[in-house]
């Protein structure tokens, strides 16, 4: 028997593929590949690239714009492959053995994971049955327990709901750990705490271009920090951890953003859209959300998963032991056709359970 | 001040824009870009990618294959951004606080750093004065300090020589640890020993796309070992840590791997060309090598490089510290017309410095 790490035996694996759904609502993807016009300078710039070499100056290239675009140093961007890698050695950085990562529950799965994977602990903060953040009891736990680092999704996955950029500067002010707030969703909100990084040492932006710019399956996120804490956290990387297709990808469409403003606008309006539809719906509870999708509880949220997939609709259920989603479903926001097909399901469900 | 992981402070960062050369013959990557048929495939395979959705069935597809050409079960390969990530992993899962990782010196700089990284120590052993590995001493070694893992790179990098399969066997037969081999220059060598891990449940061998297919930038390695192993080191990567283009990439290449065999024999018989040539120099040590570089020594060493340099042309020279090296530069093996031009600037330089 060969010996492992203490605690790698407890640690799940990730294995398996995902059906093919017809419509497919259950990941918060970009339903849109990219624009036309990007994948068209995407596959001109792919062309070029010298795959034969090492990774070099693509890193580089797309640090500076993003820099520029935040007005921030270029030392205070690290690259990693999708926010994914960037939590995943935020928490290594401030892991080890004994030590605490505090983040609110239900929030995004992996976190508990990657505590783990860190060899910490975690400890979650139980989140308000309306799934809202008392920023005061959140500040006084993180100091209880005497966290290494305290973690934020906002806007949450999967509640949808957001805090305000006040309650994230309450909170940085007033814990003495580093604080990770994790903005996969911000563009679907707009009010990034990207700011408040000049005033606070402790605060860590992750940031992403799986969702709003479309680009899950090339794996590119970012961290912005003060760039002492950028400096410890790039030691965690091992080289050449990026790969030059990806950065290639991603520096395109960084360059052309302003071609996914319209989508995120739409996105945004389908959201609301659905929200209100589906609000109407007898015995359906669909809670307030800033990102890409709907968190919903109804008494058959089980059935109506199974019903959805019959048709060849993805959608996101959630186990009854998880933490506060007992029969809530997530979804997706997806193009306008998708949106009307998964609520006239959603409503055929109902209508024929009723009868 | 934040309390980072205990040791982040000690580990080093890698950062930094290598400098174009005109001539790259200092990181072992194929001087050759994909052949065109090969680069035509790649480029339709990335045109139909669905970037906006994660990875999903195109790992177990390039696993399958792998799997196939092995004869092995598809539960025996894991993939990671290149052979980088797998030894990274390896080392965490039998890292921890006071484990020990043995691995031969001078040999890859890097496992140093995988072993830190994995809270863990790293022991050197000393190779002899030809670079020659006493697999006795060796084992003696993993049992002295009761290692938790013991490293070889075979073909060696940066000397070129390599261990038998049966020098392999021995190890893998005499030690009760993990035992992982790194196998990133095997395809210059031809001996492989992924059939014994049928037999050896310690044995891991990583494998890498990075030197005889091409493909450093795509960041693409596998690790063939008993599926008992693989299902633990599975463990230690975190979902999605690939992307759909490097695994799309990796597919066609794989699928038109026999495109790359007249590559692999150039790269050799230039090897063994560019070995006789250079050890007709007078004061130039050529060491054997079984990989896709040269490993010589000469007394102007840092001169020579720095000569090397002014024209255009990049190698890898030792630092004076490092083990074993003093007065070493290794040199990739490049077209027919590259290996010239790298001899004739060598000859120049010699010439010139005897006047």
């Amino acid at each position: 028997m060969l010996n492992y790490r203490n605690g790698l035996d407890e640690m799940p694996s990730y294995d398996g593929v995902e059906k093919n759904y017809r419509v497919k609502v259950n990941a918060n993807e970009s339903t849109l590949s990219l624009p036309p016009a990007v994948e068209e300078r995407v596959m001109n710039r792919l062309a070029l690239l010298a795959l034969n070499r090492y990774p070099n100056e693509e890193y580089y290239s797309l640090v500076k714009q993003i820099a520029q675009n935040f007005s921030v140093d270029a030392a205070q961007i690290l690259l990693g492959g999708g926010s994914s890698e960037i939590i995943e050695k935020v928490f290594h950085a401030f892991g080890g053995a004994g030590r605490k990562i505090v983040y609110p529950q239900p929030s995004f799965s992996m976190y508990k994971i990657y505590a783990k994977a860190a060899d910490a602990d975690g400890v979650p903060f139980d989140l308000g049955r309306r799934f809202d953040l008392d920023a005061d009891a959140f500040i006084e736990k993180i100091r209880s327990v005497d966290a290494s680092l305290a973690v934020v999704c906002n806007p949450n996955n999967p509640t949808g709901n957001a805090l305000t950029p006040e309650q994230v500067e309450h909170i940085a002010a007033s814990i003495n750990c580093p604080f990770l707030l994790d903005e996969a969703y911000v563009e679907f909100y707009g009010r990034s705490a990207v700011a408040l990084v000049a005033q606070y040492p402790n605060l860590i932006v992750a940031r992403t271009f799986s969702k709003a710019y479309g680009l899950a399956g090339a794996r590119v996120g970012y961290m912005i920090a003060q760039a002492e804490v950028t400096r410890m956290i790039n030691k965690t990387f091992m080289p050449y951890h990026l790969n030059v297709l990806s950065l290639a990808v991603a520096d395109v469409v960084y360059q052309m953003r302003e071609e996914f403003i319209p989508r995120m606008k739409m996105i945004i309006d389908e959201r609301e859209r659905m929200r209100a539809r589906l609000k109407a719906l007898p015995g359906v509870k669909v809670f307030p959300s800033e990102a890409n999708f709907l968190l919903i509880r109804l008494a058959r949220a089980e059935e109506l998963k199974d019903y959805l997939e019959s048709l060849g609709i993805g959608i996101r259920y959630f186990s009854p032991t998880a933490f506060g989603l007992k029969n809530c479903l997530r979804i997706s926001i997806g193009t306008r056709d998708e949106n009307n097909e998964v609520f006239a399901a959603i409503e055929n469900f109902l209508e024929v359970g009723a009868t």
